[in-house]
């Protein structure tokens, strides 16, 4: 591991949010040294029966054997027991047939220790690529990660799958369905090799709802290609990126099992911000970043193009190096907006820094001036707008800026 | 213009070479002062009366006047005398209307002094986006310039074309066609925001070859798909790339008019040579740049998507910090391979280092020596090669390695 000697500058300022207990879940952590030491780097989230588990992953072709077993399980229609284990320090990615011996081996120890259906194990694996994964050191450990879980304990498991995060990513919401008071609680992990095509990273978000199976997985795709689908730190698609969502239906309320239900919406409004919270966060912790970045990209001939140009100005080393040096060099907007391959016209153009109008008509705007420019760029927070002026097509990003932390990183760090 | 302290490490040993006289072709370079002081930014070309020439040029939405007056320009069927006029400093993109009043101008001034069509007058600028190119500077010294045109002066020409560039680029061949000995040589720019679409970054190329204007773009063409289009340097397009090909028919030769003419291939054959010359000296002079990098992907299901896939990983900025790391850490090449959007399996995929085996069969070689990968990373030149196992298709792409040369480049220039 990369030595992390400080803190994201960007971190949330409150440390780690305090996340309450969601009944039907618990959590545990230690250490099992399959890559690292002197930190825990295994964790376990124990389901209660009758939680339905939703999933998206990575769409790498080259993708993990633990996304290709949680792939193949997420469909099952199983209601028993379920499990969550997760480990870092090795991703178990491109470990060949042994790759999936490895899986099949965890899963199997986990289900034979606590009862729980293998079926219903989810495992994920972030790390090192092309090691084999010592999963030995895994199943040595269940019984102690079986006996130590706590309701309490979602922090412990949210610091267990970090690697170069410079801290711990949670966030939690209340949402009121017909009078129960429903609970979403989650964490993630993400700081390099982030620029999913779909899930990202990973991250594992738990519920009280009572909420099936089909109902639930729609809308962590829908909240997930809104928040962690728009964000990137170096354009980079890791081999392992996989999102969770757990709904234990222990709250108080009659289980929502069509998408027309009218609580669907005050439920994904609440997935949404807790998601939308912990994709910010995973470009806030995103390698050597100095400025939180957010495009927002408007007028365009359709949501998918505006996606594709605020990607490509979010992606742009050119961009991202401007902000990092504080420089207001909009014309670097203007390129990445050119070469996103989407229909854009010069003179429809509309560019602004925050509330700044920079540029307009296919020219720099009348108003604007370098030093304005150049005082908002001292911000922490960047807001990059663009109008293509064609249609109402939106879409918003977020990503951080490129500096040297990111070269000491990765030309030093096995990932 | 950042500070150019010294010359990339991957510059040719030899220095410029030593180019030919192209008849019919005169060169001039002077300081204009558009933006830069205390050096060349101005060059000019004047091409003889039945001149040919051949363009190709950025696919950037936002492309700039320069490129949008040549685009119209170069498929007129004038055969005059002709000329090439560029300036460094400011690249006169998203300039609105003014942008392309100053070319209007330019070329005006240009037509008058010389007595050259403006149809025929071909512009490019290269600098800063978004500011308003001081023309006047450009036309006062018109006179001066066209005074001091000089059939030897390729390399002062080469030499004011360039921004970030730490050395300027230049080339030549020479072809037997039918017995007569045609000399192509030729120029290029380009160092950062080098991911052409098609053509890329300036470049200049001359002949004495007699060949008709069809049968010369189709050449430029064929070339280009080969050369520049597969030299990245950020993955960032340029607004202004352009590549001119001027042939003067001064060669004792019959003209070729029909692309099936057997002197075509020869002819191809030597253009290819110099414009590859010319685009791997610019992933050598890549921003930053320790490592030129060649990515070889072959066994596609096409050449396009082999293309895309080799894309993927010059452009990976985790295989580029890799290699700047000398870290052989093949994961982030399956990594690349998998997020490219290309057909790709796992266990068909093959992975060398130059000539080392580093991973077959979804899995690492079992002749592969972390040590051998190690010791192959201590090169100035890494070949990186992609066996899909899939068909036959092919391609190959330079860049370099990302450095904190590039961050610190890129957070200091305007470009």
């Amino acid at each position: 591991m990369a030595k992390i000697t400080h803190v994201s500058p960007l971190a949330p300022k409150a440390g780690f949010p305090s996340l309450p207990v969601i009944d039907g879940v618990r959590f545990a952590a230690l250490e099992a040294g399959v890559r690292y030491s002197g930190r825990t780097d295994l964790m376990l989230a124990d389901l209660c029966e009758g939680t339905t588990v939703a999933g998206v992953f990575t769409r790498s072709s080259t993708r993990s054997a633990a996304v290709l077993d949680c792939e193949q399980k997420i469909g099952l229609d199983l209601d028993g027991r379920a499990a969550i284990l997760v480990n870092s320090g090795n991703s178990n990615a491109f470990t060949g047939k042994s790759g999936f011996d490895a899986v099949a081996k965890i899963t199997g120890a986990l289900a034979e220790e606590t009862g729980v259906d293998a079926q219903r194990i989810f495992t994920s694996s972030t790390g090192v690529i092309g090691e084999p994964i010592k999963w030995e050191r895994i199943t040595a450990k269940i019984g102690e990660l079986n006996a130590a879980l706590d309701a309490d304990g979602m922090e412990l498991a949210a610091r267990a799958i970090m690697t170069t995060d410079t801290f711990p990513k949670g966030a939690t919401q209340t949402v009121s369905l017909d009078g129960a008071e429903v609970k979403i609680a989650g964490f993630a992990k993400g700081s390099g090799m982030i620029a999913p095509d779909m899930a990202t990273m990973l991250a594992y978000i738990f519920t009280d709802a009572a909420i099936s199976r089909d109902v639930l997985q729609q809308c962590l795709w829908l909240a997930n290609a809104k928040t962690f689908n728009c964000v990137t730190v170096d354009g980079d698609t890791s081999t392992s990126d996989t999102v969770l969502l757990a709904a234990t239906g222990k709250a108080e309320m009659a289980p929502i099992t069509e998408f027309s239900d009218p609580r669907v919406e005050a439920f994904r409004t609440a997935l949404h911000a807790v998601m939308k919270d912990l994709a910010i966060q995973i470009a806030r912790d995103g390698e050597g970043a100095t400025k939180l970045i957010e495009v927002q990209v408007t007028g365009a001939n359709a949501n998918g193009p505006a996606h594709r140009v605020a990607k490509a100005i979010a992606n742009s080393p050119l961009v991202k190096t401007a902000v990092a040096g504080e420089d207001p060099n909009w014309g670097r907007i203007v390129m990445a907006v050119g070469k996103s391959g989407e229909r854009a016209e010069r003179d429809r153009l509309t560019i602004w820094f925050g509330d700044i109008l920079v540029a307009e008509k296919g020219w720099v705007s009348p108003s604007y001036t370098e030093e304005a420019g150049a005082a908002y760029m001292k911000n922490d927070e960047i807001l990059i707008r663009v109008d293509l002026g064609l249609d109402d097509g939106a879409a918003t990003v977020w990503t951080c800026d490129l500096t040297h932390g990111y070269i000491t990183i990765n030309a030093d760090y096995r990932s």
